[in-house]
């Protein structure tokens, strides 16, 4: 299998990319097509061990400005690293593609090369609840605002098929996320998609709601893209605030030697297990490809966890998981 | 001061509820008017200290069925004790209602029988983010979804002012929740109020995500009520979550005189801090007289809050700083 990393793209490129991709083509054991400007890449493989490693480099010559609209710039700029690295993958030279850079920019170079999946309204991108609950997943999380009822019945199929392709969760339930448990509660989008959901042979257990997330009473939430979003770095920012005033409120009350020993190693654990890092990037969903899009502040280890992504929806076939679950979806329908 | 409390409303009335009137009315130095079934009342009457309250009864004969949707009823039966407290506060027998009712009953009582203040299109309630960040308030809490740019400017004002009157914040900064930082980012009707918030006068910071939240980076949260009701009921549910697998993951390393003595304690405490019965009850913003409404799951310690915000609400003038403030906003856009 061949995986092309943007070496470009992230607050911390080439270098922290270079060196991820370089040890994720190592753990993964895939063929490593690092894309950018070849200077800058052989700096970095010059101070690299690159031994046992099937490497390759494609040169990709232009940069995004930091003035431009990333979005824009894709369009206009036939040769950035993005655009490179997603086209490998329409041509079959690279089996997926790998990028930190600017989400916007990797949809739309994407959309652009790779094309939607027929029948397929917006591509999007989900994100699991890391730490908290292991077997959740939400989608869309902040790619996608104003969604109609359509949008939603289809990010719901295709955050089933993530749930079990690439959590492998089997028949993982799926339930849209609203002010109320009951039918009829909601924005209208959602009171609108629920009977959709209800006849789409999905497992959908109706609505819920914000609490019912931690605690795990579903494996897929379905959401539009500005609830998502803020459920999602809400999520992170309480998580934080929380286990620091944990910190702070034991801090006056334990013996300090227990402090050191037993409380900051637990907090510091606790920290680890919710951080992106872990997961790295996410697939877009919906695409005629795999185009794995991670966090712009990644470090090296998240790079290694986003090829690990890239090669399990390779391996597990998702694209065509989507494409065939669309059809038989419709087929059903009609 | 004069408070009408609903004793037939939540789920552990009229026990619960004339107990905490009954210690609100003694706490906060008001007389108590207790509205329902006189002989459910007197019955819990008889078995309480009532010594030095200034108390009344008054009949509201009427209950809403379980069968019932409560909004219906409401306007089909004018002697349910929501009405009928509700109707004491707009003839000035009462200076303000509780109730631990059904929220939805209780807004339409309050809009039908104390109107919307002249100009507000939609009545409102908010929610402190409570134990997280003291200075910082979230509307819509849920009333209202599909809101509309006029809206979010109308939560933006009374947020302000119940910041501003309620709980002391002095030019309380105002921010809309959106999927991104940038003017630009969120769905339509957050970028269409982002101009209208930034020429109100109000202290407008611009947008912010769902992380700055529990960070406490502004007073007033403004969002529609399908995001607000997701943040609140996800920040409950987060909080509890997370201090349980704190607890669960002390356990095995900490010493277990420290566990029982330390850890516990400071979690309950911690727990309790966090726990909506601090407040009991909000009132409606945007109708004419003071309205709070509780928790269904209310016992006798929400009650005495829930009246601690209604006096306050009263001798802060809320009311007419709503309607001042409207008139100043409207006037200075014309």
């Amino acid at each position: 299998m061949k995986i092309a990393v943007d070496a470009m793209g992230g607050d911390y490129a080439p270098q922290e990319i270079v060196r991820g991709a370089l040890a994720g083509a190592r753990e993964h054991d895939v063929e490593l097509i690092l894309v950018g400007q070849p200077q800058a890449i052989e700096a970095e493989l010059a101070e690299a061990e690159t031994g046992g490693i099937v490497l390759s480099l494609v040169e990709a010559p232009q940069v995004i400005g930091m003035e431009e609209s990333p979005a824009q710039a894709v369009r206009r700029k036939k040769g950035t690293s993005i655009v490179v690295a997603t086209r490998l993958v329409q041509e079959g030279a690279a089996d997926a593609a790998v990028t930190m850079g600017h989400t916007g920019a990797a949809m739309i170079a994407a959309l652009w090369v790779l094309g939607p999946i027929e029948g397929i309204l917006r591509a999007t991108i989900g994100t699991p609840y890391l730490g908290i609950q292991e077997e959740t997943f939400i989608l869309d999380g902040g790619a996608n605002v104003d969604c109609k009822p359509a949008h939603l019945l289809q990010f719901a199929l295709m955050g089933r098929l993530y749930a079990e392709r690439m959590m492998g969760i089997k028949n993982p339930t799926v339930a849209l996320l609203s002010n109320g448990a009951e039918e009829g509660k909601g924005d209208k989008a959602i009171i609108e998609a629920f009977p959709l959901l209800a006849k789409s042979g999905l497992n959908f257990i109706g609505n819920i709601e914000g609490m019912d997330i931690p605690l795990g009473r579903t494996n897929v939430v379905v959401t539009d893209g500005l609830v998502g979003n803020v459920v999602v770095k809400l999520t992170e920012g309480l998580t934080s605030r929380l286990l620091t005033v944990v910190e702070e409120e034991l801090d006056s009350v334990l013996p300090p030697e227990i402090l050191d020993s037993a409380l900051r190693v637990t907090l510091a654990e606790m920290r680890k297990r919710y951080h992106y890092s872990r997961i790295g990037g996410m697939p877009l969903l919906g695409v005629n490809g795999v185009v794995v899009i991670g966090h712009g502040r990644s470090k090296a280890p998240a790079v290694v966890s986003a090829m690990g992504q890239a090669k399990r929806a390779v391996e597990s076939g998702l694209v065509d998981s989507i494409r065939a679950g669309w059809e038989e979806l419709t087929a059903k329908a009609n």
